[in-house]
């Protein structure tokens, strides 16, 4: 077993760095905060005896030497970049507990044919760049290097800039490691694990998703001289909008999520009717049919809405994936971890996004889950136990030694 | 007459100042472009011949001496503030018409035994700080100083700041003058003259006003990962709030309007339903009864909405002035004068707020309008014709000259 107070220190150290303002973190991705929780990790991977490549996304990959030269290494890992007001564990526990696991087998001496590398992917927060998941989505070839280099925050800094601002611009081609299998360790942040009261989620599948970012353009005008009638009220309708996301997520019950997090008002002043209002849909499902019926109809109905209102309407899709199903050698691997080491589990579908989603397409893959209290997550509430996080990690640990080999 | 090529080249003289994006200006109130416009301002007031005084909120003052030492003086004026992407006429008009009219006594060798007074009101618009009008709401004695010091930007900061970090925090107390008269010429910033042929606008209404800021308490949560049954989600119940509020605008036709311009989702990520979303609704009519009754309507149905999805709303009132009736007597002046010089006229109720809609509390006050392309205003777009310009600066002139007397 991997020792539970040592992760769960290392966990508390970390959330030293950025910290929130109520309890958890803010180190989104590429920030001043970001390159100090990757120099913290650099350190501690260090002094465990790995060592350190990274990409032109700025992803880093820690290694620890296997004894068969010609064994593709083993990955395990997730990401410590967080959302603007996030909680401790999302990512980090992938990462730290992938450290957890590289340490107690240097405790127990044990050296494996594959080699190990603990992985910390930039940019899986999205909150700063859109798309989430951003550099395993170029390590897969799903997205170009400069597309991602062109990402903008909302200050306009791109990706690219602010990679290089930081220092941690590598040099390894993105994509060029090949990967004997990837391993991904992760709060749940949703309610199931907790309510079925189980230890571990064995990650069967993932939902798949659309990002829209919708550009409604309305008339700029007084909100006091202009009649209702003269309006081209871009609010309205995207409060129109948001009604009919609302009725088509309930219509596609259950095992379907549709909102909006992001909004912004142009020129966002009281007395001014919009003249451009910026919004984004998050919408997912597991099954394929309802995720491509949801963003048709979501599309329709948009555009409907619009067209009533005289509203101009523009979609952009800035973050996509398909529904994944997770390998299943992997996946029987989990499960029988879990099983051996005795602790409850039940087969789940993650309901959010992860680097393992991406890696999945060009490697075997596979995730682990537990528990997080309320199911609260992109929340600096966001709360686990030392036990649950350390059950998992003996999952990981297990499930990483059966891979790897002795 | 006045000379209407003067006043038009001194309208796009001080366009020059705090340029917009788009045509317009932004010079919103006690920002680096404001210091600008008020200095260029004060030159021109001096070279003809007008004495500064400025108050403690940074209104500034600029007297022509009148004849009798016992007579209170005349004012006229408005704001050169403007909206982050405002027009280039909104309240620039009334001041520099205000300028003008004295350009032309001068150029007549006209004495008048009332002072005059040219006067820029600080902060008139309440984009950058809310609410508007904050200055002569102050002199009027509706607002205390302190109250106007401390409110803040978005940025946080406050007026009282901002106002000395621009050097324009004057010695005067607030409301220490006295009015004989208050004239304020405006362009009408909706489409009324324009669609009824008239020149000229004889005020003398103007709407009542609430300004309602909302907060909402979500519970900020994962958008994939949460499903839809345990969503607190403050974006959804802010949209059925503001169908609700058009729905209560529409019931009170004609006379009436609402609407939001502003938004504020925290911590606006995509993939994060909000903890926070905070917006104002802006609702209007001249009709105390109706604004009594819908912002009564309106906070019901939101606390309806909110209590229903349990969402947390809270209610403040960040803007606020009653349905205003203009000086009956002024009023016939500004419609003689129009009348006289043969301008096209009616009678019209003003959609927006102004300076006049507090002086009018504490003097005799009326306010003259011309009328501004496809009623557009707030809005970089916001267009007038030099003729029109002229043709309200004429009957301010005239309404000027029969109440400072000759
Ligand atoms: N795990 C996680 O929160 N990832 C961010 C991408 C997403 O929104 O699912
Ligand atoms: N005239 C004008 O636009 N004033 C700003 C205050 C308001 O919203 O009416």
């Amino acid at each position: 077993r991997i020792n539970g107070d040592r992760l769960w220190e290392s966990l508390m150290e970390m959330a030293q760095v950025g910290p929130g303002i109520a309890g958890g973190n803010n180190r989104q991705t590429l920030t001043d905060a970001d390159k100090q929780g990757r120099e913290l990790f650099q350190a501690w991977c260090e002094a465990a005896g790995l060592t350190m490549g990274v990409d032109k996304m700025g992803t880093m990959f820690m290694t620890r030497p296997g004894t068969d030269p010609d064994a593709l290494p083993v990955y395990v890992g997730s990401h410590l970049d967080t959302q603007p007001t996030g909680g401790k564990y999302d990512g980090v526990l992938g990462v730290l507990a992938g450290l957890e696991v590289v340490r107690s087998l240097n405790d127990l001496n044990i050296k494996t044919k594959h080699p190990i590398v603990v992985t910390n992917w930039a940019n899986e927060e999205g909150a700063r760049f859109a798309p989430a998941m951003l550099a395993s989505g170029v390590f897969a070839g799903v997205h170009s290097l400069d597309y991602a280099y062109g990402r903008k925050d909302q200050e306009g800094l791109s990706y690219g800039e602010e990679l290089k601002r930081i220092g941690w611009l590598g040099d390894e081609e993105v994509g060029a490691r090949k990967m004997h299998a990837y391993l991904e360790y992760h709060i749940e942040q949703g309610p199931i694990l907790e309510a079925e009261n189980k230890q571990i989620g064995v990650v069967t599948h993932g939902q798949g998703l659309w990002w829209l970012e919708f550009t409604l353009t309305g008339k700029e005008a007084h909100t006091g001289s202009t009649p209702m009638a003269m309006r081209v009220n871009a609010g309205l309708a995207m409060a129109r909008i948001f009604e009919a996301v609302q009725t088509i997520a309930m219509s596609e019950q259950p095992g379907a999520v549709a909102g909006t997090g992001q909004v912004r008002f142009s020129p966002n002043s009281r007395n001014v009717l919009p003249g451009t209002v910026v919004f984004t849909v998050d919408l997912r499902t597991p099954d394929q049919t309802k995720l491509d019926r949801m963003r048709a109809e979501i599309e329709k109905r948009a555009a409907e809405i619009c067209a009533e209102m005289g509203v101009g309407c523009a979609v952009e899709a800035v973050g996509h994936f398909d529904p994944v199903t997770f390998d299943p050698t992997l996946v029987a691997r989990v499960r029988s971890a879990a099983e051996k080491l005795g602790y409850s589990h039940m087969d789940i579908i993650s309901g959010a996004g992860h680097d393992a989603c991406w890696t999945n397409k060009i490697a075997p893959s596979v995730m682990i889950m537990c528990p997080c209290v309320g199911g609260l997550s992109h929340n600096e509430a966001e709360e686990i136990s030392k036990d649950w996080a350390a059950a998992g990690a003996d999952v990981l640990f297990h499930a990483v030694l059966e891979t790897a080999e002795i």
